[in-house]
Parts: C-alpha cells; sequence; structure tokens
C-alpha cells in the first residue's frame, strides 16, 4: 500500500482499493494502522473533484514521517545519510576531522550533517531510531566492557542528543550490508564485500543474511595472513593483508621503490602517466588480494565480491590482477559465477548501513540480532 | 510434547497435560494430529489402575513409526545411519567397495546395510524420505545437467528401491551438519568442518544455518591456494590445500622423504615410533592447514572448528601444529574465542547429515533449501 502511494502519489480510498485488491474491510484495517503511525496523512483537498457530493479524501505518504538516518563515525571523518519513507537515498553528507577529536564533538559534528540533509528539522517518524558505524568489533557478547570503553558513553551522548533509541554495529560491516541494499550487489544473497582503506576489512551477506561471526569478528580480512615472514601488523600479527593493501602500505611501498606519493590522487596519477613502479607494485598488491578472495570464494561461494575504499581509484591497475589472481586461484569450476564489482556508495555506505539496521524489516537482517548497547553503559 | 514423552516414556493424557501445561483443547488438538500421523499410539493397557473406572489411557511414542535413514555414497564406501523418533542415533554400518561399482550395485548395498540396522522391516514412518549424501558439488541451480550426468540416475533408482522421496547433497557438507547436530560442534551456531580424507573438504554451519553458497560451491577448504608454485591440483588448481594435507599427498611427502607408509595406521606407527621424518612432515602439513582455518576465522569468525577424516587419527602430530598455527594466525582478539576439536561421529557422519537433511524441522536446515533433484532426471 505504501508502494502504491509511493509510486502513484495521493490516492483517494478507493483508488487505492481498486489498486491493491484487498477488500474493504482488510484495506479500512491496514490504513487506520498506517495512519495511526503517522505513515499516510489524509487530505480532503482533492486535486479533481467528483462533480457532485464532498470531494472524496485523498490519501499520502507523510513526508514527515519517513526519513531514516544513519551515521558513520569513521575514523578521521563522520557521514551522515538519510531515506525517505519509501527506502530510497534522500542524500548524504561528510566531514573530515583530526583521529583525536572527542566524541562529544563528532556527535555535535553528527548532528550539524543532519541538519543539513533534512532542513534543520529531524523527522525519525516511525522509525524512532539511529543506525550508527563504529571502527572495530562491535557485538561480542563476552567483551561489553572493552566494548563500552572502545565507545566511550557515545550511545548514550547520541540518544542525548537526538533522543531516540541508537543502534551501533561496525562500520565496514553496515558498509558490506548497503551495498547489498542499494549498491553494487543490489539484491544479492551471498556477498562478500572487501574494503582498501586506511585499514582493510570487509563484511560478508551470507545465504541472505548480515553475518557477524560467533564474537562479532567476521569479515576481518585485513588481517587474513599473506606473508607468515611479512611486516608487523597493527592487530599484533604478521604479514596480515593489511600490512600490503591499506593506503599507508601501498604509498610507503611506493615511495621505498623510489616513487613518490602522499596520497592516494598522486599514486592515481602517477598510474595514468605510466609509471613502470606504480604499475608493478599494484599489481603485486592486486595478486594478493585476488588469492586471499579466491581462498574465500573456495570457503564460502559468494555470488559477488564488491571491494570499496579509497584505494580503488587506482581503477584497472589494481582491479586487473585483482581479477587474473582471483579466476587463477578460485576453484575453476566456480571460475565464471563470481562477479566482482568495484563498490557503488562511496564514503555513504557505513551511515546507509546504518539505516540498514535500523530498518528491521530488511530480509537481510531477518537473523540479524539487534545491536543496541546495554543501556548500562551510557552512564 | 513428543520430547516428555520421550523422556518420561508412556504417559496418561492427563500427566502429559500437567506436564506440558497446555490447555485441554490444545492438547486435544496436537494429540489428534500426532496420533494420525502415527508418531504417537495409544495403549489402554495402564500399568497403575488409578483405583475405580477404566483404565486410563496411555500415550507412547510409537516405536515403529521413527526411524529416518541416511546413506552417504562415499568414493569406495557406502555407509548407512538411522536414527529413532526422537532423534537419537540408533546405529550405523558401512562397506568398502571398489571405486567404479556402478550405481546399482551402490544402491543395493546400501539396502543390505539399511536391513542390517532396521532388522530387515524398512520403516521410514511420517519422515517418509531418506537423505542421501554424494561426491562432489551438489545444489547448482544452473548446473542441473551436469549433476545429474555425475549422479546418474541415481535418485531414481534410491527411490524404486525405498519408494520414498530422497534429498540428496554433498557428503561432506552433511558431515558439517551432522558433526553440528550430533557430534563435537552438538548445537553450534558457528561452526566450520574440515575434513582430511582422501579428499580435503569442508562445510560450514554460519549463523545456526547449514550453508551451501551461491552455486553450492562453499566449504572448499581442500582447493585453497597454499603455495602458488606448488603441486598441480585435480581440480585443475595449483598448490591447493589438498596437494599437501590428502591423505595421499601426506603418505606420498613421507614416502618421497625416505619414510616408508602405505597407509595412515602405517603412518601412525611411525609417530608413534618418534619416526623425526613423519613428525617434521606433520608439523609443516599442520601449520599449512592452521594457517588456511586462521584465515578463514578471521572471515566468518566460527565458534568451533570440528576436524575430522582419517587423517586426524595421526593425533597430536598434526593437530597441535593445527593449533599454533591458527593460534599464531588467528586475529590476536579472537584468539582463546575458537574452540578446535576432532570430530566424534567418525565415517558415519555423511550418513547422519543425510537424515538431518530429512528431519528438516531442525533449526540448522530452517533457511536451507530441500534439494529433491528434479523427477525428469529419473527417466
Amino acid at each position: 500500500m505504501l508502494d502504491l502511494l509511493r509510486r502513484h502519489g495521493p490516492l483517494s480510498r478507493s483508488e487505492l482499493g481498486k489498486r491493491c485488491g484487498l477488500s474493504r474491510t482488510t484495506l479500512h484495517d491496514i490504513l487506520t494502522v498506517l495512519l495511526a503511525g503517522g505513515a499516510v496523512v489524509t487530505s480532503a483537498q482533492d486535486t479533481a473533484p467528483r462533480g457532485r457530493g464532498r470531494p472524496a479524501e485523498t490519501l499520502t505518504l507523510n513526508p514527515d514521517a519517513g526519513q531514516a538516518i544513519g551515521i558513520d563515525f569513521a575514523r578521521r571523518a563522520v557521514h551522515v545519510a538519510a531515506v525517505n519513507f519509501a527506502h530510497e537515498i534522500v542524500g548524504s553528507a561528510s566531514e573530515p576531522h583530526a583521529a583525536d577529536l572527542p566524541w562529544e564533538d563528532r556527535v555535535e559534528l553528527a548532528e550539524r550533517l543532519v541538519g543539513t540533509l533534512t532542513g534543520g528539522a529531524l523527522r525519525l517518524g516511525a522509525l524512532n531510531a539511529i543506525g550508527v558505524g563504529v571502527v572495530g568489533p562491535v557485538g561480542d557478547p563476552g567483551d561489553g566492557a572493552a566494548s563500552a570503553r572502545r565507545l566511550d558513553g557515545l550511545p548514550g551522548l547520541l540518544r542525548k542528543r537526538f533522543g531516540v533509541p541508537v543502534l551501533v554495529d561496525n562500520n565496514t560491516r553496515l558498509a558490506a550490508l548497503a551495498e547489498s541494499i542499494w549498491g553494487a550487489a543490489a539484491g544479492g544473497q551471498d556477498v562478500l564485500y572487501l574494503r582498501l582503506s586506511h585499514g582493510v576489512g570487509g563484511g560478508l551477506v551470507v545465504g541472505g543474511s548480515l553475518h557477524r561471526g560467533m564474537y562479532g569478528l567476521s569479515g576481518e580480512f585485513g588481517h587474513i595472513t599473506v606473508d607468515p615472514a611479512g611486516a608487523r601488523c597493527d592487530c599484533g600479527g604478521t604479514g596480515c593483508l593489511e600490512t600490503v593493501a591499506s593506503i599507508r602500505a601501498v604509498l610507503d611501498a611506493y615511495n621505498v621503490a623510489g616513487g613518490r606519493a602522499d596520497d592516494v590522487p598522486a599514486l592515481v596519477a602517477a598510474l595514468e602517466s605510466g609509471d613502470a613502479v606504480a604499475l608493478d607494485l599494484l599489481r603485486d598488491v592486486g595478486t594478493r588480494i585476488g588469492i586471499v578472495l579466491a581462498a574465500l570464494c573456495n570457503a564460502i561461494g559468494p555470488g559477488v565480491i564488491v571491494i570499496g575504499g579509497e584505494l580503488t581509484a587506482t581503477g584497472a591497475a589494481l582491479i586487473g590482477p585483482v581479477e587474473e589472481a582471483l579466476s587463477a586461484h578460485i576453484l575453476p569450476i566456480s571460475r565464471h559465477r563470481v562477479h566482482l564489482r568495484r563498490a557503488t556508495l562511496g564514503e555513504a555506505a557505513g551511515a546507509l548501513g546504518g539505516i540498514a539496521l535500523v530498518l528491521h524489516e530488511s530480509p537481510l537482517l531477518s537473523r540479524y540480532p539487534a545491536t543496541e548497547p546495554d543501556p548500562a553503559e551510557d552512564s
């Protein structure tokens, strides 16, 4: 019914009844619920009066009812996104900040960004919650204290600001979810998402559900060992994929090899000028990524792999070797069945995934536990 | 209600009503269904008459109602297993055969083995289906023809013999399912099962459901590349885990290194005598397995890893190095959260998994599509 109102605009009760094919009684019952919940509003100003009698009552989606908000507190930026009641993306906004900005300032920044999307008036309507992405593992039932320490009262701060419950999950996992709903893998049942950014992480949609793993620690593709004799990783391990495929690792390796690039755009410029050192380096990095992806495909059997993160701006120089290595190392009978795609949602993905967490009716979340933190940690 | 009858034995209607706490009407409705379906039978011979009046009617599980049968058509053996209505394992039986034995002979062998478990009288009761494990991938919707060719009419042969529908899946995946229901990971929501046998394979229980992957190709751990410069694998790849960790690969490597063993028991004997070549070899194999398992843990986040297959008879010589490498390469914060266990169901695991496929009400199968092959392939 909401979909009909979305697609057709304002409709009278009888028009709506005809189009949805429900009995008068059922229609009445459902509309009563939708009107009471504020999802649908009535208007007596019919644009085309039917001749005699009072004008037919017209039903429309409530423009105030439906913005859902997601916030991604990344390492060095806040991203926000909004979708309307029909789950269409309304807009997104971002602002970078220093890595050590206190939570209170980040929350204030988030509130300001949300204001730019909603015209200053936040209307959470029937959704009545905000979905939030954060860096690092979330959701280990045995690790509540450590998780609360790291989040440092963030859920409480947000609840105070926005006055609604707050759902929190890892922002990369949320990006995987968003790409599977609105992005490169829209509608995918088995999706593997890899993000190549300051860190290397990912997420899994498995059999139609976002997957967390036993301790909220799934999708940690960046910490898969690719070189047991490799560099020390921040996680405490050695030779993790992150030590060769993060932005920092790639730039450092390029500069050590005689190149000169301080950021990804500079590296992209070098690639575009045909710089052999940069091309060789990305071939090596892409090959390592492809071997890891092939291993994961053999284990998990996704239909779509989505690669996101700033490093994908290097384009075919990276993605080409990834595809070659994936094809060479995947089980041959799976070779042409897995589709590799670039992420399409950009830096808004984490915030959009936060919204998906709120739109809990998504089939992708049907088996996914709600992750609202314990209220005790607000104090 | 069935569980109460299983645990308490025969009960009167009023005793059953008291214990399950349901209303008289609800109790009556449920019992009507159970009696009609043959799951429960009544008996007037009350062992303890209540003084005056006719003896209370007693309800028991129908001993004839409930054997469920699973069959595993492995490469060189047929395994069968049976569980009773209460889902307890009644028994299992196996018989080896030549690798090229025709399907008709294998089916005849299966029927004979089933007869030894059921006393000659097969009573499938309310379950009314047989679950069957086979070698190789099963369940790719785009590969029906190839799958039918490989199965070569097996489902039709079985249906003719047993007169009930036949459900088919990969036998290693079924073993993973069985270990998660009756075996080393009983009750596990996130279980990774690895089998080290003539081939190397596995299966995943993910978020409480057996996972198949987009094309029925999940759990192919044996074809994860562990050495890009390694040996050619039967799958067409190079340096797959199977090329270093299958029974044949381990025995060949041992013999090339100067040892002498034609089968796993001989290798176990060498290990028990402290043979340094064998110990070093298994340390190397175990390390490679542990690195793969660590990668999969980082990606998927299981709570339990179960290792099965004949090669686990090498015991601590293999499992020790697996655990060390797993611990060294898993994300440090996950280190003490994943439990590594030896499989407990032995060679019956695949057949038991077949039964689980039939007991479709298992929560582990709640999101798992039934895999009854197209009747068209019987002709």
